[in-house]
């Protein structure tokens, strides 16, 4: 059986400031690829995280979890898989998969976060209209 | 019943840099405190990661969990609580505890790590000495 | 003839994630370590950069100049030396002198901040307690 | 007259992480984004700078200099242009100007890097086929 998602590829490549003495991606850096790959999921969905804040909805991380499989290198071209299984209510969760050009997985990833008002900062419900158009990209994507 | 571990604190102030938009210390930046705190654990146990590279190990992160519970703001001085319950063999555990200066706890964490050879990048086990090292002090401490 | 300045020292210990591959404190992370040196700065006048944001007074950074002399290292306990030669009136200039524990000078750098309103972001003069602050400071400075 | 150069140009998204709680970009970021310019500029003219370091040599940079004029923002999809105006022999100047997406110059910058052997750490000449290719770019650009 068929799990539906939405799934959204980007890709970033390596700075020099990224890596760290061990020659390798510091471990710390990923939380920013994971970033950019949910920021740029919305953005293939026509919408961006900045016009979320500006309608006055934050999206603070609640958790993450990260397993490292094999390092990323200065200057390497990864793909961010971004991953969307479940339209949000009030946590939204983002799955990510990092690989590198000749397709090797470098790590996996997952992040939960959470919708709040940027005037109270209390927890509110996702827009209605977000919530439609994740739905909506879930349904379609395949 | 009192469950052993070898527990170290150290302090960090928070740096402007490691703000984000949303006036709070970005989700990412927390790697680097938990970096400082077990980095500072070894220290206080009167030996520095910065040794261990030098005699040839390496120790890459194989694993990290984040809960993020409330946020550390600017010129916050954090206090971070890194644990260690069990003397590494070929993994090694670290948990780490993140609050601020009105006792309340930020976020919680952990990082299991491995050790790994300078020269053939292959894992091998800790130094006897390391384990040892370890050993003592979560024995010794309470 | 001696010429007047506060100079204020603090210390940093650099960290893992500010190396890079070159084995070498990254060039763009000194602008970290000047910024915690112009806050400790203040700091040491019993007063902080927090409490000045607060007030409504915003510095964002006009110029910066680094002369880069020898790397810094991981692990370094650098000493942040900041000079400060002129009470603000429109803009205020810092100078940074980074050494490390050997006493060896590995950069020296300067930048020219600006004050500016929080709310209207137009430039302001420098609230009159604070060049009233600096400028005793730099008198009773030897 | 017009004075012969090398100009490219390179697109940069900003990251919320590069932000800081000014609402801008952290005035330290741009070293990185400097970084991000000379790398890109190499790579047009069918190069890397990996391979560069592969080949045994490394390029610190000596001395920074950055005005900033207006702030890059969050989701900013900036221009960095890059500029070289001499073939490198033991030094090598890169200019740099930001500039967002209406076309406003946010910031210019140069720096000064020098060419050091990977093994011996010492300073040495560029390599000749490195300088040629330089000076190419230069006599051929408009």
């Amino acid at each position: 059986m068929h799990q539906k998602a939405y799934i959204s590829e980007t890709k970033i490549r390596v700075r020099y400031s990224e890596t760290d003495q061990a020659g390798l991606v510091y471990y710390g850096n990923y939380a920013q690829y994971y970033e950019v790959g949910r920021i740029e999921a919305l953005r293939q969905l026509g919408h961006t995280y900045k016009g979320l804040e500006e309608a006055g909805v934050v999206m603070p991380v609640l958790s993450m979890n990260i397993k490292y499989i094999r390092p990323a290198l200065y200057d390497d071209l990864l793909t961010i898989k971004t991953i969307i299984r479940e339209a949000p209510i009030t946590r939204m969760n983002f799955e990510y998969e990092i690989s590198n050009e000749s397709g090797k997985l470098l790590n996996k990833g997952e992040t939960t976060l959470v919708f709040v008002s940027k005037e109270t900062y209390k927890t509110i419900k996702a827009p209605e209209w977000f919530t439609g158009l994740i739905e909506k990209a879930i349904n379609e994507d395949d």
